[in-house]
């Protein structure tokens, strides 16, 4: 079969590939971990941002901004990041993935794809303005964080 | 002067809330470094997708979605991560800004928002999806980076 050998020729590359500790994109696992991190962490003050919104001064522009950077990040192809192995503190860097993560690629599909649905859908909210509609869907984005937290992160 | 009260009791609410240690917009000076450190190494990952693409096989849609999420977080009001006394490694959260940040307020104004304006058209020049002039306006923020990382980051 003509279409066999280039793919047994690339699935040793790949495997290759994955031994050595460089994987296809040119992340080290410890880059992933950092930069997976970082961009939860982004997320995080900006959804604290929006919190300090409803719950003082409410500032329409401040919202819509942040939550306009929670969708770029959510949508930013995070799913990269990633890579068998990444379950395990490396190069200095900590985390708390489970390996269960990687046992349910099914699962981690629906939670990752409605947590950049929820993160969509706020930054389409934010712009409407309304403050209740803002705060319900904030707290949908932030049930959509947990499912992730609750399953996939060590305690 | 009736307008002189109100200004001497925000002025000394305005200090007995930084000397609790808590900031006006309710973060810690740890949780500000950990924050604006979050945001460039999201930057960071993102701008080596745009390189990995220039480099390799060039994908518009990967790299109009790292653009994107650069400008974002360039756009996010990052200014806010940067209270006096965030010069300094607190609780548990290390930093390398150098102290001459808060003593060159202009300078400091000027290359952040030179920052912003090379980020914002990197967004704008890759939607053309000319290659090379993405290479451009790439090396244009970088150096934008560097302006800052070589004035106000420690070795």
């Amino acid at each position: 079969m003509s279409l066999q050998k280039p793919l047994v020729l690339a699935l040793a590359s790949l495997t290759l590939l994955l031994s050595s500790g460089v994987q296809a994109d040119g992340l080290k696992p410890e880059e992933m971990i950092k930069y997976r991190k970082a961009a939860y962490n982004f997320m995080a003050w900006n959804m604290g941002k929006i919190k300090g919104n409803l719950e003082g001064d409410f500032n329409k522009d401040a919202v819509v901004n942040a939550a306009g950077a929670i969708a770029a990040v959510a949508n930013s192809g995070m799913g990269a990041l990633y890579a068998p192995g990444t379950d395990k503190n490396i190069g200095g860097e900590k985390t708390r993935l489970k390996s269960e993560f990687f046992k349910e690629p099914q699962k981690v599909r629906e939670i990752a794809m409605n947590f950049n649905k929820e993160a969509t859908e706020l930054a389409k909210v934010a712009a409407g303005g309304d403050e209740i509609a803002i705060q319900s869907q904030l707290a949908k984005l932030g049930d959509a964080c947990k499912a992730c937290h609750e399953r996939y992160r060590a305690k």
